[in-house]
């Protein structure tokens, strides 16, 4: 199947209204913290709040979301506030002493876990240069700049940070480079910062050349420093949504490189490999984790249907289409775009549900925790609008 | 309902006729790895290795169920032979420099993972207690006593062991009291130690007063250190399958006190406040975790059916129901142990697939892992035969 001008201009408008009129009024006003700072986000199906407690990677994505709408959607002032309050509480409330970050904190600020990553620094990162735009805070510019230096630093000094496993066997996640990516590619796009290109360079090549397996047509979650597949369950595990969510980074950079065809190949490939590996051809949807040699894969959730790889894969496909013109990706955007907002939208509260068994019916109806919240859901319906804008413009 | 005398006679034979004719076997002799020491016990649904791997709860809990086997059923040389093999191995490579003990570590015994707790030492305790009646070593006997201090020392003095979370809302889990109480009648009917009447009976002092909250009809998993309800997302929630394994242990004990009356009825309450909670009413089984006032439950697992709160539901019940008469408890026993035998048993391979989705289909076939071995389900049929052969006795 194809995608007609009318059907992109139909899904444009999809998305626009879903994230104007559903999406974005889920979470925002109620959630503005006015007297703590920071966003009240843990809410249940119907937006009543299940806990007050603040996880630091959502409170920074959701300073990220607000500031991303206002540079790029309306200057809208409820939004710019609501950004600043946010931002405001991870400088007050989410570094520790020794400058790294916690991961989940009380509503007032108080630390409750801190992480052996850097992930609650990434976000903070990109929710610091969209704000900074957003405002023209130069300080949030500054601290944004010297918070990235430091994620370098983290992602390129072994030991630096306490490590979860020993030194017995090796290994590397392909989440650094694919995160550490997309930040610095939203920092470019922010503020901008010198350090970016060659950077972004780097983890692409890393991820090509370590976690990119041809020869078997996957993308690898983890692999030895040097690349090699590590022969054991957890080694063996594969994040297809993930993948594909690094796919797309890496077609975005093929854009901001006038479509660099090496680039757009080697999205599309991830794409490929793992649609393969991930879609369920049973039941729809994307499952969570597969196992390399499709064996029993440990973690407990494995086969259930989460709402973000769906935002991620959406994300993906059309984008791919879009770049490529090939049909198999508009047939992959239609399937996965009718299985997402059929089985997690939420008619009747407005926005997804986050966790559905692998058949499609709903395991538990929270729209906000420690790990969900204003990010995935709002940055695909943002995103999807965004290029099928530019897109229309030219066809 | 109620058991006649021929229904538990055909209970007896049937736990006993599963345990050696079907459980045991899957395992071994084929587990027994006579190149590196330990057990090879992570195995697809057909028995085949899918990592060589050696996760250490496993490993100690494997020589426990060897030697409780010799101790108990039989004085089968490959049992003892088996035990032997895994005692040294956790002796040779499982201990870190510091004395605590490793988590998960390679076939050769090379350390992958250290947690910040301690039931590795936990198992290690009464494996080497277990394996000393066995074999009559008594250094087998001076190790297991040893470690039991540790652990007494690592669940009794706060900050001995690197805290997880900060001390912004301090927490304490049923875990500890209730796996420690069993450590403790373990140690006490192998090897015996002067310690453990004293310490069992703070343990389950500890557990009616913080963790049984008789006005709401519940077992918090999770509280602060005075016992109050902690209402957050994680204080809420609730593990009815790990409860109800903590009301055996403390039946068990009553059993041990001559039919102690507050023991019996602390146990019986615990079995009802988590049946309530935890029996799922729609499809059968025990849900994973419940939220103490229904509010949605952050893992992502909570309502998957796994294999061990089974096990420890069908002990429970049991001897509820042979300590009380209580025919409730001959009810609640017939409907776990059908729903378990009929969705977990393997009739193709023998042994118990381990993860089911709430609807009781399979969710992934493998028998063993990081975290699943011969140990709950063995327990439960060697338990259930033992207790039923000795109420036999005097019907």
């Amino acid at each position: 199947m194809t995608y007609s001008k009318t059907d992109l201009l139909a899904l444009k408008d999809f998305y626009a209204n879903q994230l104007m009129n559903n999406t974005v009024p889920f979470w925002f006003p109620r959630s503005f913290d006015k007297e703590c700072g920071g966003f009240l986000l843990m809410r249940d199906a119907d937006g009543s709040l299940i806990d007050d407690d603040k996880a630091v990677w959502i409170q920074g994505r959701a300073v990220w979301t607000l500031s991303t709408l206002y540079n790029t959607v309306e200057k809208k002032q409820e939004w710019l506030d609501g950004a600043k309050l946010g931002y405001d509480f991870l400088n007050k409330h989410c570094f520790d002493t020794d400058g790294q970050m916690f991961f989940h904190v009380t509503r007032d600020g108080r630390p409750i876990r801190k992480r052996r990553y850097f992930f609650s620094e990434t976000f903070y990162v990109i929710a610091a240069a969209a704000y900074a735009k957003a405002s023209g805070d130069e300080e949030a510019a500054y601290k944004a700049r010297l918070v990235f230096g430091k994620c370098i630093e983290y992602a390129t000094t072994p030991g630096l940070l306490q490590p979860k496993f020993t030194n017995t066997r090796p290994s590397k996640g392909i989440g650094v480079p694919m995160i550490m990516m997309n930040t610095a590619q939203q920092l470019r796009e922010t503020i901008g910062d010198p350090r970016c290109d060659e950077w972004i360079e780097k983890w692409i090549a890393e991820i090509e050349k370590d976690f990119v397996k041809d020869d078997i047509k996957c993308v690898m979650e983890q692999v030895t420093p040097d690349g090699s597949i590590i022969d054991h369950i957890d080694g063996r595990t594969l994040n297809p949504g993930h993948a594909i969510e690094g796919a797309w980074f890496i077609l975005h950079e093929a854009k901001h490189r006038n479509n660099d065809k090496r680039l757009i190949d080697l999205g599309c490939r991830m794409i490929d490999y793992m649609w393969e590996r991930g879609w369920d051809k049973e039941h729809g949807g994307i499952l969570y984790f597969r196992d390399v040699y499709n064996k029993p894969v440990q973690e407990y959730w494995q086969d259930m249907k989460m709402w973000w790889p769906h935002n991620e894969v959406i994300i993906a496909t059309l984008l791919a289409y879009l770049m490529t013109g090939n049909e198999k990706y508009a047939t992959m955007h239609k399937q996965v775009h009718e299985y997402a907002y059929k089985h997690f939208h939420d008619t009747e509260h407005g926005e997804w549900f986050g966790y559905l068994h692998r058949d499609g019916t709903l395991a538990q109806p929270a729209k906000g925790n420690l790990y969900k919240g204003p990010f995935h859901l709002p940055r695909q319906e943002w995103y999807c609008w965004q290029i099928l804008e530019n897109s229309l413009k030219t066809r």
